[in-house]
């Protein structure tokens, strides 16, 4: 028995925030206590940094970006994530360091050594157990992400431009940046990664690949 | 002919935003132009981290105050700091790196190395030509301070508990370590540090002193 961590990564319209809630859901139905949470915002303080950070309309340099980011997981890992896993609990993460490695790092500046050593001072040694990584095409994503967000009527919302938010406006190629990214992440990360290709899959579906590959986990770490 | 990036530094109550004032004005009287400025907050996002940055009632890890801090920063040199020098004015800060490295470095940690680290991502190789300590006892700091704060009715402040905010609320050996990691500074930066004891003297005396410092290197840069 022992605490785990998983994480979901992935572009917009990839499915995360379903599929996270999803397998919160079913950690539960087999008993064992989750925290279910994401970033950025999983904390009070992050809450307000959350509205800075998507707001299209408040100037960010890159490196203000990144240090927000590290910030929000900073108090986040303290507040959250680490005593729930001292408590022996499941955290189920919607978004974690690698968000940053592959959107600041890999989509904004092109390499990550920057983006990775001031993030390794705010997760305090806490890495995820498990991450996976709902891959899908960026065109594919966004189309996806951008009806979720009309079906929402989002654009309403305070904060948006044409209903996008700041990391939702940026070209194409700079999600082709981050998926790529991702990819190399994979590789560099091989024991922690699973990658599942949601391309045409239904929810259930991919639902049940995430369990599969976290039952195994659970499975070693829980008994 | 150039530009000059003048920093001043110390304790609460060693008088730096009223030294940071008199001597912006002194420069514009002999015709330089100045943009007299302040961490954190001194941008829009700035305002927004200085309010939570000194809320004593928001939960901050160390190492989130330390990254947000360097995001203020960041976005600080790239808004304000840089687009001034690149314009040949002079810039007054008001606070700048040594303040992480005083306070969050040796007063909160015990040492800089991460704060460091974490800040020259964040300054963009903007380190200032001149700095200014004010030194002080720090019981005589807080002394002035507070009653300062106490005169201009403060504590009825939101965010503030018994008119004090965070930084201001830790203990005197806090205050002693900032101090003493000052002058560490002074050492490790010997060539852009003037210290001014303030011990006792009137804010006009203090006020040529900080003139003398800056006229020197003033007349060097700019002729």
């Amino acid at each position: 028995m022992g605490p785990t961590f998983i994480t979901l990564e992935g572009p917009d319209g990839s499915g995360k925030s379903t599929q996270a809630a999803l397998l919160a859901e079913r950690l539960r139905q087999i008993g064992l206590p989750v925290v279910l949470t994401r970033e950025p915002g999983g904390t009070s303080v992050g809450q307000k940094l959350r509205e800075i950070l998507l707001n299209p309309d408040i100037k960010l340099s890159v490196m203000t970006e990144v240090l927000l980011m590290a910030a929000d997981r900073a108090q986040h890992v303290q507040e959250v994530i680490k005593p729930a896993l001292e408590n022996n609990m499941v955290v189920v993460c919607d978004r974690y360091i690698d968000s940053s490695l592959a959107y600041q790092g890999f989509g904004l500046l092109g390499e990550i050594s920057q983006v990775k050593a001031i993030n390794e001072t705010a997760i305090d040694g806490i890495w995820p157990d498990l991450t996976i990584l709902l891959d899908v095409e960026p065109e594919a994503g966004l189309r996806r992400h951008r009806q979720a967000e009309s079906e929402a009527g989002r654009s309403q919302c305070s904060g948006r431009t044409n209903g996008l938010d700041r990391i939702e406006q940026r070209d194409l190629q700079f999600h082709q940046r981050v998926r790529d990214g991702y990819h190399v992440l994979t590789r560099m990360y091989a024991q922690r990664f699973v990658v599942i290709d949601t391309t045409r899959l239904q929810i259930e579906t991919v639902a049940q690949k995430v369990w599969e590959a976290v039952a195994q986990r659970i499975k070693a770490a829980h008994g």
